[in-house]
């Protein structure tokens, strides 16, 4: 049974209960299985608003995805003062969290069979192109603030963060299309590169 | 348009050439779009045939994934005597090969699409846990040869090895899921980090 993630447990107004209700939907029956009417199951208020305002099931998840990145956006911290270190670990940690909560893991499921229609499909590919974009930049970016502050070695910020991404995608997606948990292996590689390679103070 | 791959040029038997028939069409119309009757507008022999031995799509495309597994365990080299940098350089480039050509575009396409069926279907699953495990074995396979001759240092060879693995999902993943191409970058960094971290002699 799919949780509702805290940003829309207690939603602001009738498209904040829209998302929450696609969120749900897609943990719940996965993207193949989905229907617009399986996401109207899970939606209080008249089903006929999401019939008005959408064109199928891929006009709504496109605007969850959409809605998504807006949330990760404005959840974007930026390292003032903080330990760079520390908060690259913590960026990754979210994103590669073990042991893999249950709702994360069919949230993470979707998620792989949504980037896989961004084969085929130029909206999807649109979505996927600027959501990757979004996440290398604020690697590169706390990268960056690292090098400015002496915490991080003269690296290329830009191939660092589309390197550490990279594998933030194939584990993400290997953990959730097979049975074989190589996560925290990965986690704890990741850790030697970046204090080895990446980090100034480490040697 | 698709060319058949060397090992499928010249099949020796009517499983080869159902094969054949059956990357042919993956290539060229994915796997959502893909029917068994487009595979059969592939194959050269009786339609029937298709129909006679195989029960569905899936059926015939997880037949397809276990023969191209078998071709790669056939292919897996052991490093004797070779340089075992070179050698997993050769692994890697095969894998992430830059710039990208069009008929393995489209058959990572595909192969994209068809891990995400593993997000719900457990035989799609069943075929990813054991080929993912192939590749990581094969892998540390290479860095344990490496440890002994004592041209890798004294990493965690599994580990290592689900790294690497993991950024090549990653890289292969993303490189045919968005317009960006930062494969080149990846590889660049796993270079400098196989150099920095891995091998003995780069110090």
């Amino acid at each position: 049974m799919s949780r509702t993630p805290p940003f829309l447990a207690d939603p602001a107004d009738t498209r904040e209960e829209i998302m929450g209700a696609v969120y749900r939907a897609l943990c719940t029956h996965g993207y193949a299985n989905l229907t617009i009417q399986l996401i109207a199951d899970e939606f209080a208020k008249s089903k006929s608003l999401l019939y008005h305002h959408y064109d199928g099931k891929d006009d709504l998840l496109l605007d969850f995805l959409e809605f998504m990145l807006e949330r990760f956006e404005e959840r974007i911290p930026f390292p003032e003062g903080e330990d760079v270190a520390a908060h690259l670990d913590t960026f990754v940690d979210r994103m590669l969290v073990t042991p893999m909560p249950e709702d994360y893991r069919e949230f993470s499921q979707a998620m792989v069979e949504l980037r896989a229609q961004a084969a085929h499909d130029d909206e999807y590919r649109d979505y996927f192109t600027r959501s990757d974009r979004l996440f290398r930049r604020q690697i590169a970016r706390i990268l960056r603030a690292g090098i400015d502050r002496g915490a991080v070695r003269d690296v290329d910020p830009d191939r660092t963060a589309a390197t550490i991404h990279a594998l933030i995608i194939g584990a993400m997606t290997q953990r959730v299309t097979t049975d074989d948990e190589t996560t925290a292996d990965v986690r704890a590689e990741l850790d030697r590169y970046l204090r080895e390679c990446v980090y100034r103070d480490a040697e």
